[in-house]
């Protein structure tokens, strides 16, 4: 057995009694945890010392951007903004226990279809240090074991971070080995292999890492790849709307995933909107890459021919490319061919254009006269966010914590048996919707 | 471009325009698929005759059991029956635009979680006639394009059906391509490789036919491979509510997935209660198999000794293998090391002794009180079934049609951006949960 093995023979064993730990007891060790953290700034400051230091020689030989070195660095306030996460954790509403449906199936015989958790997530992830807390946080609440890599590059950091998250829930009761912490990347191809021990996979990071992932392991894997969204502005625009949805969606904070990509513009509209549009992502540095048409319209040098691939290029960065189309159906085609099934927006004050846009573009969320960075799971107002999928199966769009719970289906009766409902004078089911809690009958059942 | 990556490439498309098709469309073209089945009663018997006296050939070899050339066998009422499940499906409520949750972010901004297909659905299954109509109603209700392969010894009654489905439900305005039959075995392994264009596939068969098909595709599984389910009969059971629950999740029918297959029973039971049921089982004609101490209780040369292999063995038979536990844990550990995740029960009198065994047993099903067999989307009112999942992601257990729909966001606002949200004069997200239903808006912005 490869040590990863036994430590995911661990984790699943420790995720089985973790499934029943009280929510007491998971705030309790939450709270734990948020101490932990609060009393060790020394601790986590010194540890990622280490890494930036580290990191800053990366930099001066040209391998680490100062972004990348930024987004290492922790200080004060990043220490105590990661306790005050771990307590909005604490604060939120238990996932476990809920009553997705009840249903009486015949008299005495009652059906709880519940939530619980998983089971053995794996989160791997690159850099930033803040990340290993707050999975570790929501797998706690949601009563599953985790198995935790981070880059390479926050190595002491994560280590020091892992230790106190340990220790401290451990020490209120939580089963021995409910989090794993990997360190050696050959140790992540062979977590990839632990499909009967590790339900689903968590990754951030990188397009590349991510399909890495994905192609190399039989696990589930929850996240994206790409995120190349769109916002369309359509001919029955209100142009201010427009303005302002295009240039949030790219300007805003291109970096990240739910950044405007890609900007699609009717024909109709485009003589009147783009030259507005342009100025404005002129004024802010944005590159701007169009199609033959945008260049006949806007005849300014510094606008490049956009090329095939630039379709489907994510920038995240200061930089989009413009395609004039001749119908809404035209957008709704080279989204459906072009994106990555992320977020796209539209504009228009036509409402059956606007529905038939969201209803057609297949994609996790889709946006009327908003932008597209609004797609993420604190301003859906989710709490914490695991991260956002592109796939379709389990969760779809931001994933806050319910994405990390399952159901099962509870049945309680009285000796009922299935050949009454057969054969002659057989039983029919009564198949009522009922009100019945799960957490009502535990509460009484625990009491005898 | 391959046969099937053509076909694949129709069938996404499909999906595209179907998911936007409406109920009452969707409806009238199942009325169609019910009216082509009744109409067309003798093409099917006389397609079914060919495969069936293929079949009896087979079986004359001794290549085929009676019971499985009487699963392939349709006479006039079984293609009533084929009608009636159409109809049934055609009945039940529209999985699609439900509003899962909506909340208003800020004013005038306003998010719906709404239902949707998945897509494309990849259905793979062996012999029962009956399955390719089912799949395809509850794929064109909820909105899904579908492949259907069934096993070559029901190939012509197959054709015919799928022939008549096709034809039926195009007529009826269903978007051209959204149904695909697969004939040749090869096709299959194409099928499974079609992971950017297929969404879920839900097989049905063999456990050695379903981990072919998990371990040959990076296409999301929805299944089970195995049914190995338990009864745990407690110290403090009801002897009679015991002996029949035993007896029904053994006997009432031995050849599915939910069928009891290892009873466990309490030592301090186990000499009042084995004899009892041991006579009822043997009355069946069931094959006992025990460990050392059943033995020990029984003195029944009748009764073999199990071996190791036994716990891990899925009879599908009138044959069941007994272990005496010494505690309550013991049949935790035991099911939740050779067990299937699949469904699981136990009898007992003592409530926290029943919350217990519900809440550590790591299964999509579990029963107080009640037989194994009730675990089935009929009988939890589900409606037609599309199959048993013993994963954890998606769906779990019995899954009806809401296993076949996910969701998607849709956030109306009026020119939002998010850069209002930062900075000094940040607005701030009201986050409140509302009544508002997606199907409104719809009904609204379509009259526009």
């Amino acid at each position: 057995m490869t040590g990863i093995e036994e430590k995911a023979n661990t984790a699943s064993q420790a995720s089985l009694e973790l499934a029943n730990v009280s929510l007491e007891k998971r705030n309790e060790a939450l709270q734990n945890m948020e101490d932990a953290v609060r009393n060790n700034e020394k601790e986590i400051l010194e540890a990622n010392k280490k890494d930036v230091e580290k990191a800053k020689k990366m930099l001066e030989k040209g391998e680490y951007t100062q972004a990348f070195v930024d987004r290492l660095k922790v200080d004060s306030k990043k220490v105590k903004k990661i306790a005050d996460m771990i307590k909005s954790v604490s604060e939120q509403e238990d996932p476990l226990n809920k009553t997705i449906k009840a249903r009486e199936l015949d008299e005495g015989l009652n059906l709880y279809k519940t939530s619980v958790p998983i089971g053995v997530i794996g989160s791997i992830f690159e850099s930033r240090p803040d990340v290993l807390p707050q999975i570790s946080s929501l797998c706690l609440k949601s009563g599953n074991s985790v198995f935790l890599k981070g880059g390479s590059e926050a190595k002491h950091s994560n280590r020091v971070l892992y230790e106190l998250i340990k220790e401290s829930s451990e020490q209120a009761g939580i089963p021995e080995g409910w989090v794993q912490l990997i360190e050696a990347r050959k140790e992540v191809r062979e977590l990839l292999e632990q499909d009967d021990k590790v339900d689903l996979l968590v990754p951030r990071g990188s397009e590349e890492f991510i399909s890495f992932i994905q192609e190399n392991s039989k696990i589930p894997v929850l996240g994206h790849a790409r995120g190349l969204c769109h916002t369309y502005v359509d001919k029955e625009t209100d142009l201010e709307k427009a303005i302002q949805i295009s240039f949030d969606g790219k300007v805003q904070y291109p970096a990240v995933c739910n950044a405007t990509e890609t900007l699609l513009v009717h024909s109709e509209i485009a003589s009147k909107f783009l030259p507005k549009i342009v100025e404005k992502y002129k004024e802010a540095n944005v590159k701007i890459k169009g199609c033959e048409k945008t260049l006949d319209i806007l005849k300014d040098d510094e606008i490049e021919k956009a090329e095939k691939a630039d379709w489907d290029s994510e920038y995240l960065d200061l930089e989009i490319s413009i395609k004039i189309v001749d119908s809404l159906d035209e957008a709704i085609d080279h989204i459906n061919t072009h994106g990555s099934k992320h977020t796209e927006s539209i504009t228009s004050e036509n409402k059956s254009r606007l529905l038939k846009f969201m209803e057609s573009v297949d994609s996790s969320s889709v946006m009327a006269n908003a932008s597209t960075r609004f797609s993420d799971g604190y301003r859906y107002g989710l709490g914490a966010e695991v991260g956002i999928s592109t796939g379709k199966i389990h969760a779809r769009g931001p994933v806050g914590m319910e994405g990390l719970t399952t159901y099962k289906y509870y049945l309680v009766g009285n000796g009922h048996k299935v050949d009454s409902y057969s054969g002659e004078n057989a039983r029919s089911f009564t198949h009522k919707e009922t009100q019945n809690l799960w957490s009502e009958k535990r509460e009484e059942w625990s009491q005898d």
